[in-house]
């Protein structure tokens, strides 16, 4: 089988560096290119020293003449904006493209202008013709979207995390749907790889915080799949944190139930709905997940509880932000648009401690 | 002044340590004996040698002929069953008694069967007859119960959280009150001093969980006391979580708001229930509230926000779990016991980074 | 090619897990059991939910009728004491052994006496007879005695590390050997699974301390090794600290460099006796080496530097403890003895961040 | 008594912001002005929230006209290059100057011009007329030049505590003086309040390096130092790391010992050097000293270790670099300038854990 030529925009960020990790133990990949617009000419080891070895290719300007004009994959592990911007030029010469951030994860510019300026960016999308075709890459909800499609939208961390974690209550109908709270836990690598006064070491290590109260860019993707779901409008209160660690997303949902659920009700619910999923784990009510259980790893494991004192679903809902949360989500992804076995690349449980 | 003189039983734990910390610089105490049942004998400051030099007093057992029969108050910085079964031998002696456990936490034996049975514990309470006369030792919601009074039950370091997150709008009648969800982060030293698989360092360095969903203890005193001040029962869903650090509890905490209140009229209700509180700070909606901003300190820092997408308050309570949480709150409690200035040896802004 | 069949005793703490989480991935081999004291019956992936899907073979007794009479390779992932019990099993039933203690890396039953002595434990040898056979696993070292072997002493961890710093030094005689200073840095994770109270998290995360100054076991092994390659005895001071993080050993090795010697003399003796190696990097001077270079990895990365001031060379030399420092180390040793290549399972660059 | 007027000159920054924690609960001091180039008007409370209600000043350029000119002290909380510009400006108008930076540890511009070559910069110090009236503030060892002084010049805190950990060898001749070798351990906050890539978070949680190695300009003072004491010129070798925590500096020093000399003479002299100290604290050899016995504290303790084997001393020197290894130590000097108890204001123990 000849190898997927993949191409890598934004490789000197986590994002990148996490595609690269993954996709040097793939079998069926070569990485043909690393661009970026920091660090030119540097080896990607010299950036990333553990990598030595492994891939010591340079970090190339997506204008050296060097870059191909065609590679099988691109992935954009980049901040909104650039995707948007750059995708059209290997797009249009046959290569799918994997974006990270927003720029695709909406499928018309009425949509992604809502999102923009809840951010405060531009709400001109730079590409608008382009978002019909495009598929929001939570694999286990989009699976059959993926065969043939060639834009992909990757999903954002926090929305994988909270997602995956309320889309078999939202399916069944199980919770009432305007009583959605989720509050999330995200360790620093979310924020990536730029040095700002509260990620500095002594300004974070006993430091945690809840920010963007009511204002985080993720609600937008997670209430639209909840939507679709539920084939109803659901609005969702989302409270993003940043706890001393560096990897991993917690999510504590809570909703109270409907009438009549039962926590085996919701258990089987949960249990049914990722039947066959190979990176989903649920767990009994009760089990004590840690973050370090998928730490490293492709996995989201997710345990459903219930208050019988409120009548409230608690659902915890685990994963590596980096992981599943980006760079994992996306080789994944790539599985499935070029027909591979989902796990490939991505069959490894992390370390422990 | 005659100086105060303290007794510490527990003294070897973290909340016998941090009760010394504080009172080592209290201008109006001495602290004549330091209790425990490990480490007898030894001096306090090989147990923790940060103290060499302020205090080096040595470990006793209770049973020590060198402990006296009386003291003008006795900290029992002890798990639950401690308290109830030796406050008696001080306290008829005259001593005033603050426990840091759930001991004296419940004013009848019936209350607190139910405490005990939902923690595992003797339902029977050793010292029935002491519980009339406790006081709940939220300094800031019992205030004119205190002086006179001899028996404190020092609140539990979750619930100073919550109840100071969530009294001014149970107060005031804000809040819809089947609807309150609590979230609380906190840091390991909370769990004590006692090592554990989970809090080993190389398994909790990167590692965050809730724990005890719908089944902590801590539950019992929030939801009486926001009973109390909304004049009505409330039953709330509260899950913790520990997190990677050492110091530092974190609620967020979410009420669906009553129909027609504003954010105004919530934050204004909080500047005002809290109105010249020595360690309460109330801050405008969206301030970015840290954990290390009352990292050795008694304060209690709040910030009031409201989703107006989903018409939902959204209060973050921070303190530091050692200090309001734990000897603080004692400190402040002897002071207001005693008649002293409520900040005397507290009057420190902790430090950082 | 059949699979070679490992059992691996001791396998609930970290230096099992590290060896499962290798030989998961390893091409060439099948866990066939786990083998501890704690935790029997219960599958290793709810000891180590990461595992889970991955490993869920129960850990068995020793003495469980479960276990083979023989495997092709068993791993001691045990204390000193436990190997020189039990090896004999499974080694006179053809099987090869790789011991992680100290039970097999002295080849004389005086020696070993020396070493028990030090540490307090037994001085008597359980398998006197057995040692003559051992080979010292530091692959790098004694690759060529593996193969045909059947006993192999693993290194210790700090072993590996200062050795590594100073063979080619020690091998071309570019130092005065009595001015040997290796200070040592590790995580805490070398100190195993059972908590303690100085590696209880609260306890640890702000720490860092010196420990048993001029008395820790592996500095017999280090100077033995030395005194081989120079051809002469060598003593050296070895202080090995614990810094809070989890994997890692920081090597900063001093010595006086011998009259004449260069920094460019002593970069090519080091480049010169590593080349070939596929997990020995050798960087510039003045180059960061960051022990999370190396971190989830089987490399020893070292820098060769030189005080012009004081005629010191001052080596760095950076592994990850749990892998080339035990399990990595352990696999490697495993592939020579069985004729595969050397990086089998072991290809992996660790992530970041 | 009147209180002593102090400005602080590089308020914004971990040295500023020590300084005040430290003020404000000094009794005979009251902080004027605080100066910063970055943050101007903001008060330093928003900075620092923990210093809400005990230090709103706002912060101050020191070209405001509110700044005063005249002050009984000000404190250069600046890096090296500031205090040699602005300092004249009070020192002028009758204040008394504390430097934290290396503008004035040396006192000729010839020495001077040394140090400022090592490090990279202008060797020309803009006030060389000033140097001969310095005195270098490691209060120890120049308490006797400190009253009548005006013009103090901080020691830098690897400086404090290599100095003060092998003072008492060097003054009695104790040990051979070509042998030294200073391995120091650092925290992140002695890099500052200023992020960089690798203090961030992510990059820094699990990661130790040594840097500048032979090359840290803190050698200049220590040599200075120690050969004044010792009677003849002494050249260390002195390597630098970072370790992943906030606070301390863990020295480890080694050197031979001369012909003759016992463990029970090196402590006898350590005792004896350091009788009466305040803030030194000489442990028995061996005692486990942790970083945390000195965090948040201006202590510094001592353990003297001896290795027989190849007759090394091996001393452990711990301070809080924030502390002994900078603000601490200049609020001790300026007890000392203004004839106050040494300890005023510092005599507090820190908190744990």
């Amino acid at each position: 089988m000849e190898k997927i030529k993949v191409g890598i925009v934004g490789a000197g960020g986590y994002g990148g560096c996490g595609a690269i990790e993954i996709l040097c133990r793939h079998p069926h990949v070569t990485i043909e290119s690393l661009m970026a617009v920091h660090d030119i000419g540097k080896p990607i080891s010299s950036l990333y020293p553990h990598l030595t070895g492994f891939c010591d290719l340079p970090v190339l300007s997506t204008e050296d003449p060097a870059v191909p004009d065609s590679f099988d994959v691109v992935f954009f592990a980049t901040p909104d904006g650039v995707g948007q911007q750059q995708a059209a030029r290997w797009l249009d010469n046959g290569a799918k493209i994997i974006d990270y951030s927003g720029d695709f994860r909406f499928d018309s510019a009425e949509i992604y202008r809502g999102y923009a300026e809840r951010i405060g960016r531009n709400p001109e999308h730079a590409a608008p013709h382009l978002l019909s075709r495009t598929v929001y890459g939570l694999t286990e909800l989009h699976r059959e979207q993926l065969p043939g499609a060639d834009l992909v939208g990757n999903p954002g961390c926090f929305a994988v995390s909270c997602i995956l974690g309320l889309a078999p209550a939202a399916a069944e109908n199980l919770i009432e749907f305007d009583t959605i709270v989720c509050d999330a836990k995200s360790g620093v690598s979310g924020a990536g790889k730029t040095p700002k006064p509260t990620f500095h070491y002594p300004a974070r290590y006993e430091c945690m915080n809840a920010y963007k109260i009511a204002g985080h860019q993720h609600v937008f993707e997670i209430e639209r799949e909840l939507s679709r779901l539920a084939g109803k409008e659901i609005t969702i209160t989302f409270t993003p944190h940043v706890v001393p660690l560096s990897r991993g997303i917690l999510s504590t949902i809570y909703a109270q139930t409907r009438q009549g659920i039962s926590i085996g009700d919701l258990v089987d619910a949960y249990r049914s709905f990722y039947a066959g999923e190979a990176f989903i784990r649920v767990f009994e009510p009760g089990t004590a997940l840690m973050s370090t259980d998928v730490r490293g790893s492709n996995f989201c494991n997710i345990s459903v509880n219930y208050d019988d004192r409120t009548g409230k679903m608690i659902v915890v809902s685990l994963i590596d932000n980096l992981m599943k949360g980006q760079a994992g989500s996306a080789v994944q992804n790539m599985n499935v648009l070029f027909g591979l076995g989902e796990s490939e690349g991505l069959g490894i449980p992390g370390f422990f401690p």
